[in-house]
């Protein structure tokens, strides 16, 4: 098994390019968020792939943050990167930008974090080699990442115990 | 400004069918998480804005979880229903079954929680007035929405800190 | 062969729901009757397979009325359901309404009845156990499912007559 | 207002084509019957704002039937043509053929019969001219036009006497 | 092998016809050229799939021409035929007209080049007959076919001695 | 009116990135290639936009060559880049890669040449600041996207003259 350390910026996507259409939008004329999730998955995908060198399937998708909305005639730019590998899972973070193309001004739209499992020939999780953070950036992220996951399996373990304490109607 | 409760089956969904077809698989030939993000976001759209009784817009997604993989041919039955208002937000919760419509068998593919805000006229957050649960489920996931949220708003002190300390490369 | 009569509710669908968004209109900005017949089409034939247990195709679509346009953030809400079974043939009677999801209401925008035919592994027709109506809406759709089918029966031989009577031009 | 009769071939469409790919297929991996409805609708739609000179708006679909399921690699053949007028609606009648562009076999798909209505700038019903049929075969559909409109009328009739005479459960 | 030539109205088509929807728009509220541009892909293929009697792929696209836009409610009319054969490969030229059903008014928007090759049951390309030019139209696209592939194969050269001549930086 | 020349890099696309999925395929179960023009075209845009700091339309696609074709589960990497100004009009070329992200592997799929129009706010044709080319690579670009054009302008001369050589039937 290949378990040597791989860089970040092997496997990121760094100007994925959506030029917003009137078909691409919501009942109240800003971008369809769904569209913007559709896009993230199938971008996430590709950096996930990328690392493991294995197929992967979406395990999950937290905190995922629509900051502003962004509009008809926007350019949306899509930049995803793997943060961390747990054991066979990793996150990847992606963030949305919305560029006026003619002026260049950029806002910041969305963020978001997946967690990937790459999988083997049996469609079994198979263990993927971490990530070699190269840059202050990757350094956060990667710490990030181990905090997003602590508080994720702290609030699975709140809500399990929520479910015991049900009082009686 | 309404702020009389009101009951969850009001304004929730229980039964969207979406066949899966062919169009609506992945490379791994199972469906598209992003497919079923934006059918998500659509339905969770109409609960929230039933709800509300006002436009409202996505502001994030919270521990959206994939079970098990959806296949061709299977019935996606999708339900979402109101948890909990916090003053203008809404957490909706949605579950989506994978049906084999011959037998009736039905697995459980997806958990997803959506938080939208309620805007006025002039696109301001507005107060919601909040859910009545009525049942036991409802209660419990009542509760459990406030303990997503306050995990939510810990984590995210958590990360602010995690900025501040970012230690020199 | 399972011949026992089943009932309507087993395999109804009664609150699909779907947010229209400008990406649904036609040339007249109002919402596309052809989405609203493929979505009818692909709802009618989750009610006839999970009404048969088998693989059904669509047959025919007879009297499908468009009583109203649907407009620009709409919420349509289709309700699906087996009326009757002949042999191996089901009628799927389809109602559309379009909701204000602000308001709460609604506008009854097409009904529809579709005719699915029910195949075994060979696929070749296969009988279907018929519906057991239990409310006096079902017994009124069953019965007016029979009159449906005896005119456009009667419709088809009129018309094999006409074809042998062509006037010489 | 023009009442001039027109001829079928001004507004006839003869040669629509389309190839069918993966994307259009059903759960069956036959050709998704809702795609060859909502094409044939957006034809006919051309059809009735040619012959009428007006917008149109779809009334109803009657007798559309599936005769032969089409495949993955055909293509399949769209003609429509205005059979009639009636006042200030237009039966449009269309067939589908699917061709093995190969060997160029036909096999005939589906026959349908749509009803549109002419709209005035202020989107009321507005008169048409007639159709001034020009073969045989025009003749033949010009006559046929009436026998399913008279027979759309009559079980209307009957159906609402059935609504009427509702048994007491 | 059949290498008896072949009518260009033995594969080519009249009246494809589209109706323009506002999905249809790109961010300048005109139709988007890559839908035209699909959409003429598409056709072609089907021109030279029954010209050849083989399966064809998209080889290139030469002097597509945008000449005027299309908008909101337009019906795109378009008309394809195989221009010439060139061993294994066919030009298919592509017209494109903008009709405005209700007053009939045409504007010519987009002419388009496209050659296939034709593959035999092992993927490799194979002979075609050439067409028939028929009527003083076919014989000039007949000839101004050779005339672009000419074009073509120079400007191939020319780009060639252009890459040996780099001039160091 | 601005007239400093920009740098390549300052509107240039480097990875896009799309994962091919079972929908994306033509009826030989490659990936279609109407579906990477309108990509070219909606990707082409954005650098025309950001070079020219205008609205833009689509004028013409030249030489563009399907080299390989891209198959079911491959990712696509776009790659756009501003070669050349022709006083309101730009070059913009575009290199399609089609990569295994599993072993890291790329072929060559497409290259393609689309000609923009920069438009000021009455929709007229605005002059547009010449590309500063900066590395070699860059610099053959802008050579080659002269040669390109020039011969454009002699074969659409030569068609010209056919035209008017027309020799009677």
């Amino acid at each position: 098994m290949n378990k040597q350390k791989k860089r970040v910026s092997d496997s990121s996507i760094e100007g994925h390019v959506y030029k917003v259409f009137p078909s691409d939008l919501n009942a109240h004329y800003s971008v369809f968020g769904g569209l913007v999730m559709a896009t993230c998955d199938r971008l996430a995908l590709v950096v996930a792939e990328r690392h493991s060198g294995h197929p992967c399937v979406t395990a999950s998708v937290d905190s995922m943050h629509f900051r502003a909305p962004a509009k008809d005639g926007d350019t949306l730019i899509f930049k995803a990167a793997a943060n961390r590998v747990f054991k066979t899972s990793m996150e990847i973070g992606i963030k949305v930008m919305a560029e006026n193309s003619y002026t260049g001004d950029e806002r910041h739209i969305v963020s978001a974090y997946f967690t990937f499992v790459a999988l083997d020939d049996d469609k079994r999780p198979v263990e993927v080699a971490d990530v070699e953070p190269a840059t202050p950036d990757e350094r956060r992220r990667y710490r990030n990442a181990d905090i997003r996951r602590s508080a994720r399996l702290d609030t699975r373990e709140q809500l399990k115990s929520s479910r015991g304490s049900t009082p009686k109607p």
